[in-house]
C-alpha cells in the first residue's frame, strides 16, 4: 500500500512551505495546489514551483482564474496601493481578497476527492497574521462542516477529508523554528507583496516573516531590498 | 437609492433562469455570474450571456477556471462517458464535479461583498436533481454558516450576506409553472449536457427538463434531437 495522500495549499511563502514539511513528516505523499488568481506579481508561484520541484512532488496542480475580475483586493488590483507595513492596525487590510481562502479550500476538496486524499494541508495562523477573517479557527471548523456535507466520498462512503492547521496555534517565530526543525527550504520561499527582485522588507508580509526569523534566532536565507534596523 | 443587488449564479438552464426571474421580481438589480470551468461545451454560456442580456445586466461576470485538471467527471472530461438517462438511479451519477457548487458559492460570496450585494440566488433544487450532495438544503444551510465567518463585510460591519434558495423545495413541474408566471425567457436556455446545437434528449438533465414542462402543462420551446414518447 502506498502512503497516504494529502493535498497541500502550497503559494510559496514561508508558512505553505513549513505546511509541506509537516505534512511530509508525518507520512503523507504530497499534492500541492497552487493558484494563478490576478495577484500581482507570479514570484510565489516560480517558489512554489521550486518548493514542490524540492519535495520531488509527482505533481504540482496549478489553478488558474480570473479572480481579478472580482477585484476588491489590493492583491489583485493594481488601482489599490498595497499599504505599507503596519503590524499594529486593527482593521482588516486592504491586502485582503475577498473569499480567497473558501475559494482555495473549495477547489483543494474538490481535488483531495478526486485524488483519494484523506487530508488537507492549509498553513493558516490565527496568532502572527495580517488580520484576515478566513485565518481563524472557527472559519477553519465551519468549512469543515460544510465539506464533509458536500462530497460524494463523504455522503455515499463516509469517507470524510480532514483540514489540518499545524500552524494554526503558532506564532510566526514557532513557524520558523518548526519549519528549520524540519528543513523546510526556507531560501525557495518568498512572502513579499511587492513581488520585486528581492522582497521589500517593508510590506506587511515581510515585516511578520523577518520579526518571525528575529525572535527564532535564525537568518532568513532571502535576500531583501532592505531589512529593517 | 438605487435597488438592492443580488448576485445569481447563471448556468443557462432552466433553473438559474427562474431563479434570475425570481431575483427580478423581489426587486433585485441582478449580478449574474458564471463559470467557464472546462466544461464539455460552451452552449450554456451562450445562453447565460443571452439571459443576461434578456434582463439588461448591467454585467455578466465570467469566471474562467480550469477545473477540467481537478478532473473526476464526465462533464469535464471527455474520457468519462455521459451516463445515459435514468431518473430511477438511486448513486450519484457520473456528472458530478467534485465540489463544483461550492466552489461556485465562494467565488459568488467574494463578488456579492465587493459589490455591497445582501443576497446570492442559486437555484438549487433538492426534489427532481441528479442526486448530487451540493444541492442539498443541509450544505446550503452549513455554507451559509461559513460566509457569515468570511467576509470581511460580516465580521467588521455584521453585514450577512444571504444565500437564496428559492427553487429548492420545488417540483421541476413547479419550477417551470413559477418560470412561466414571472415570464422566464425560457427560449433562451439550454440544459442539455451534451452540448449539440439541438438538446439531446436522452441525458438526465434533458430528461429532467422535459418530465418538468409535461407535467406542468407547456410546451417547451427549445428544440431537441428526440423527445421521448
Amino acid at each position: 500500500m502506498g502512503k497516504k495522500r494529502a493535498v497541500v495549499l502550497l503559494s510559496g511563502g514561508l508558512d505553505s512551505t513549513t505546511c509541506m514539511a509537516v505534512a511530509q513528516s508525518e507520512g503523507c505523499e504530497l499534492f500541492p495546489i497552487s493558484f494563478r488568481y490576478g495577484q500581482r506579481h507570479a514570484k510565489e508561484l516560480i517558489a512554489a514551483r521550486a518548493v514542490a520541484d524540492y519535495y520531488n512532488c509527482e505533481r504540482h496542480l496549478v489553478i488558474e482564474t480570473n479572480m481579478e475580475d472580482i477585484g476588491g483586493s489590493a492583491l489583485t488590483d493594481h488601482r489599490i496601493d498595497l499599504p505599507v507595513g503596519d503590524l499594529e492596525r486593527t482593521e482588516i487590510p486592504a491586502t485582503y481578497v475577498p473569499a480567497r481562502n473558501l475559494i482555495f479550500l473549495s477547489y483543494a476538496l474538490g481535488y483531495a476527492e478526486v485524488l483519494g486524499a484523506a487530508e488537507i494541508y492549509i498553513g493558516v495562523n490565527a496568532l502572527d497574521y495580517s488580520g484576515y477573517p478566513d485565518c481563524r479557527p472557527e472559519f477553519i471548523r465551519l468549512f469543515q462542516q460544510v465539506a464533509d456535507y458536500t462530497t460524494k466520498a463523504a455522503v455515499e462512503e463516509g469517507r470524510r477529508i480532514i483540514i489540518k492547521t499545524p500552524l494554526i496555534g503558532l506564532t510566526k517565530k514557532e513557524i520558523v523554528q518548526l519549519g528549520q526543525k524540519l528543513q523546510a527550504p526556507f531560501h525557495l520561499t518568498t512572502s513579499c507583496y511587492a513581488g520585486g527582485p528581492e522582497a521589500c522588507g517593508r510590506c506587511d508580509s515581510c515585516l511578520l516573516r523577518l520579526r518571525g526569523f528575529a525572535e527564532a534566532g535564525v537568518v532568513d536565507p532571502i535576500k531583501y531590498a532592505r531589512r529593517p534596523e
